[in-house]
């Protein structure tokens, strides 16, 4: 590392996720890749005397975003197919379009894009969901970023697998290799309640309790599915999964629409964790996750961008702020999800759906330096009555600065310090020229 | 102007709003204010050799965005009071602010900032509904954009005015001032349903009417406003106004949510248009507009940000992708106010509403050069396989290049050219100290 052994950062103003809505004229100071000590500015040189000192003003520091649902590779098929239902969107544009393209090779390049893009979004942390997860795990490391990667597990055949069987012995094998990683988590990713058999279920969570991991799915992601299980299984897909023993504290349900009471108080009641996409649900007109019901139940809401097929982008400040204002609109209570709320759903909820709260999610001494400044200076930002509702409602993407990674400064000055941006670039483009001649 | 008396702008891409959804490799050529020709880019430079040429790789041109609901002002109210419902927000907060502090200098200095945001962000052309107008006019024309300025009418006293009585006379006034301007144009702004009594109502329409001018009316903004006026007027607003002669192809219907299907009748025989302002509906938790019926029944759907305190931001380019999302969630519809579409309601949707259809909304021979060029070079546009989905559900307004506006370059590589952004900052935080000051 080139940096000095301690930091002292001093922002304007500091969202901790602690006590307080927000700190002033405070500094952090880091120190390998931690957070040793939060401190009033003024004190922090002298208390430090031989640490760089980073000032930041009209700068918030937030704790480094956690996107909860991802399918990173999918970067590259961004804008290949919009505006369309998501079975038409899956059947004629995303599943053939994966079945020609999707390599390790395309998961490689399509997770470094992918990561290079959350990073300069101020994302330190995601959970991700898609074919050759030990593909991905590279691009995580290579990015210097923190990842939960969730092994795709399904009836059918897939460029990763022949079926089920496999899909859980790959899974088995990944655990294995990534159970000393700091950075790699293996989590179980049955697809979905239309993709998975009772039996493969079963063994899913078999395999979860062997190995104390963690459990994602996609669920009640439509009203359509909700639907076909009543047609086949006579069953709610929550209700079906609670049978099954999915339903847990660790287990991650991913879109949730189409609730009814019994369906939130099954989820509530076995302390799942509820992953809220709301631009994805828009776009595909997926329906309206209730999250203000929700959170009334104490059930512990995350935000997620989905994969960037169906957003179009991996922006959590922008999702963020999706979150914020749908909630309002879905529950007639302009006061859900309020600014706070919302960055508590993009940082310490995700850490805590992901079992990662005790090293970040929040910026506390001792924790990891997951760190991302914000510049509210610019003039669409003016005047600033309170930095936290101004960074939800009215900030942007390109006003993230710094960001820091396990205390590795990732984004300086708005740029990536490790990754090469002009090559990745073109690298995406090289690959549409293969996949849109392919396409017409 | 300091710029060559001709200039070929040559985008990688162009939106024009006529027969194609885009064009590539094509060049606008600019004279004055106005566009001359269109025309193949290699064929460009031979027919006009004495033009300046302005190359733009990986820029989509798109007409400047037209934004037609503002209270440009307001944006020094700012995020002064979030995540609160409409009748609090604004009998708590804003109404009192307002009380204290509007006042001309108020209102020249808040447009002027607004007017900088807007350009920033595309935006070329505004309607704004806000006390003392002949300030709010001065900033447009400083700023270089055009606006429909609607006087605000209502029963109770203001700043501007004792009541009713004063405004209409005040409007008169400022028509016959602007009847020869070209960039400034004055409308009726009779507030709301639950603000206006019937007979003002029926002197505004006499007004427009004696001097062929656009009325704007917040409408149908709350199923409460809805009930209101059924327990006092024994009438659905929509049709109240309809009763009261307000309803016509010059009138501009702001909100429009909790519509029924004779709402939408009378509204679509009336030639009314609609003017959704998704973000501030979905933040006041007001409701949703249906804009996929709305369209189906040939109605003209406009977009408006609505003033920076229930937003927070006059971003048309974030507007145009909330507008897309959330009319596929409303309508469950996922084809719904596609990407073009959604182009549409930003810009020659807009024009036509304000009447101004006949010089811009659209890049063609004749009309003013009213343009805007967007780099998605960018990383998170990678790759573009539709440089329009792009633009609608992935940029953001930084990446905003180049704006002209009457053929003036007001935003050059990213920087307003006029107008002197720091001056502005620093001025909109000298109001935050005394707003703030007096508030805590």
């Amino acid at each position: 590392m080139s940096q000095a052994a301690q930091t002292i950062i001093k922002p304007q103003w500091i969202a901790q996720f602690t006590e307080q809505q927000y700190l002033t004229d405070h500094a952090v100071v880091i120190e390998n890749d931690k957070i040793i000590d939060i401190l009033p500015s003024d004190l922090a040189t002298t208390t430090y005397p031989d640490a760089e000192s980073i000032k930041l003003p009209e700068h918030l520091l937030i704790p480094g975003l956690i996107n909860t649902h991802n399918h990173a590779a999918m970067s590259l098929f961004r804008g290949i197919a919009d505006d369309l239902p998501l079975m038409t969107w899956l059947n004629d544009h995303i599943w053939p379009a994966e079945g020609q393209w999707v390599s390790p090779e395309f998961v490689r390049d399509g997770t470094l894009l992918a990561c290079a893009e959350m990073l300069k979004c101020g994302t330190t942390t995601f959970s991700d969901m898609y074919f050759f997860p030990e593909e991905a795990a590279i691009a995580v490391q290579q990015a210097g970023m923190k990842a939960q990667l969730c092994t795709p597990i399904m009836e059918f055949p897939t460029a990763w697998g022949s079926g089920p069987q496999e899909y859980l012995e790959k899974t088995e094998a990944l655990i294995k290799q990534f159970s000393d990683s700091s950075d790699i988590s293996i989590a179980l990713g049955p697809h979905a309640p239309y993709t998975v058999s009772d039996e493969t279920f079963k063994k899913s969570v078999a395999l979860k309790d062997k190995y104390h991991c963690k459990i994602q799915v996609h669920l009640h992601e439509t009203q359509f599915e909700v639907d076909e299980s009543l047609k086949h299984h006579s069953l709610r897909p929550v209700r079906r999964l609670k049978q099954l023993g999915v339903l847990s504290k660790d287990t991650q349900c991913v879109h949730m629409t189409a609730l009814t009471e019994e369906d939130i108080t099954d989820i509530a009641q076995s302390n799942s964790h509820v992953m809220h996409c709301p631009e994805s649900n828009l776009k595909l007109a997926s329906g309206f996750c209730p999250v203000a019901k929700l959170q009334n139940e104490n059930i512990n809401v995350t935000l997620g961008t989905d994969g960037a097929a169906s957003n179009n982008d991996l922006d959590m400040i922008a999702e963020m702020r999706t979150a914020a204002l749908l909630a309002k609109a879905n529950s007639g209570d302009a006061t859900a999800l309020n600014a706070i709320n919302a960055l508590a759903a993009a940082t310490i909820n995700g850490a805590k759906a992901l079992g990662m709260d005790d090293k970040t999610g929040s910026i506390e001494t001792g924790k990891l330096a997951d760190l991302v400044a914000i510049d509210l200076s610019q003039l669409h930002c003016q005047p600033v009555y309170n930095p936290i509702s101004q960074l939800v409602y009215t900030a942007r993407a390109d006003q993230v600065t710094q960001v820091w990674s396990n205390g590795r400064r990732l984004i300086k000055d708005g740029s990536l310090t490790e990754l090469d941006e002009t090559a990745l670039i073109n690298n995406a483009k090289t690959w549409k020229d293969k996949i849109h001649n392919t396409k017409d």
